[in-house]
């Protein structure tokens, strides 16, 4: 993967939320709103507890992830003045974490990230781990 | 498809941006930005002159769409209160429009919706129609 630009960088990491693509293995395609932090090589999701009505092991995403590993991951910005309209679109592997060094330190800086997940028991609950392997940007970061 | 209630039709009403997934053939998932109109039955979505650099035939979500038309739109409210997310997963068949009386009202629509449209060619330009078969809400409309 070519390497991501200072400014790249920053769009990254002032973002508050990603969309999240996945396709089960007869290529439907699911999307939807994710919380994140990127330690330079990762992303990570936790499955937190929003959806509060389903079990993790019953959400498309993580049946698509299981089925099907390839991945997209959008990070945009919208304005109503259209010169200032960017996004990054990242392909790649995703793969569940339940437990080991990458989910506590993705723990750790969701909580930094997030106060919200300071008081939500995310060190319980599995963690989305998306590998980058191609990445396009576009518009004025 | 079950009905949208009033408060989910305010939702799509509102939005001024969603986000549509594809996938192709090999179920390689994609997701960009859109924006959009919907009409009561279909979400319309013009292939407009932002990515000026790409020729539409190019562009990864129409090739995935003539390969797969299986599509995936999401429409989402985030907010650092988390009480308050929310969103729209639809999925459904997406088509391309190339003119005809459907893709003549998207575009009226568009500019109604969008003033940023009323400067751009649209009208010579492919629209994406997407014909909603399932759909899921989350949080509080």
């Amino acid at each position: 993967m070519s390497r991501l630009s200072p400014s790249v960088l920053r769009f990254i990491r002032v973002a508050r939320v990603a969309h999240l693509a996945t396709a089960s293995r007869n290529s439907q395609p699911h999307v939807i709103p994710i919380c994140f932090v990127f330690d330079g090589k990762h992303f990570y999701s936790p499955i937190d507890e929003k959806p509060k009505r389903t079990s993790p092991a019953k959400l498309k995403r993580l049946i698509n992830i299981q089925a099907n590993p390839q991945a997209a991951l959008l990070i945009d910005r919208y304005g109503e003045v259209w010169n200032h309209l960017a996004y990054l679109l990242i392909l790649g592997k995703a793969k569940i974490l339940y437990r080991g060094a990458a989910h506590t330190e993705a723990v750790r800086r969701l909580r930094r990230k997030y106060p919200q997940y300071r008081q939500m028991a995310i060190q319980t609950r599995p963690m989305i781990r998306i590998t980058p392997t191609r990445w396009t940007f576009w518009g004025n970061p």
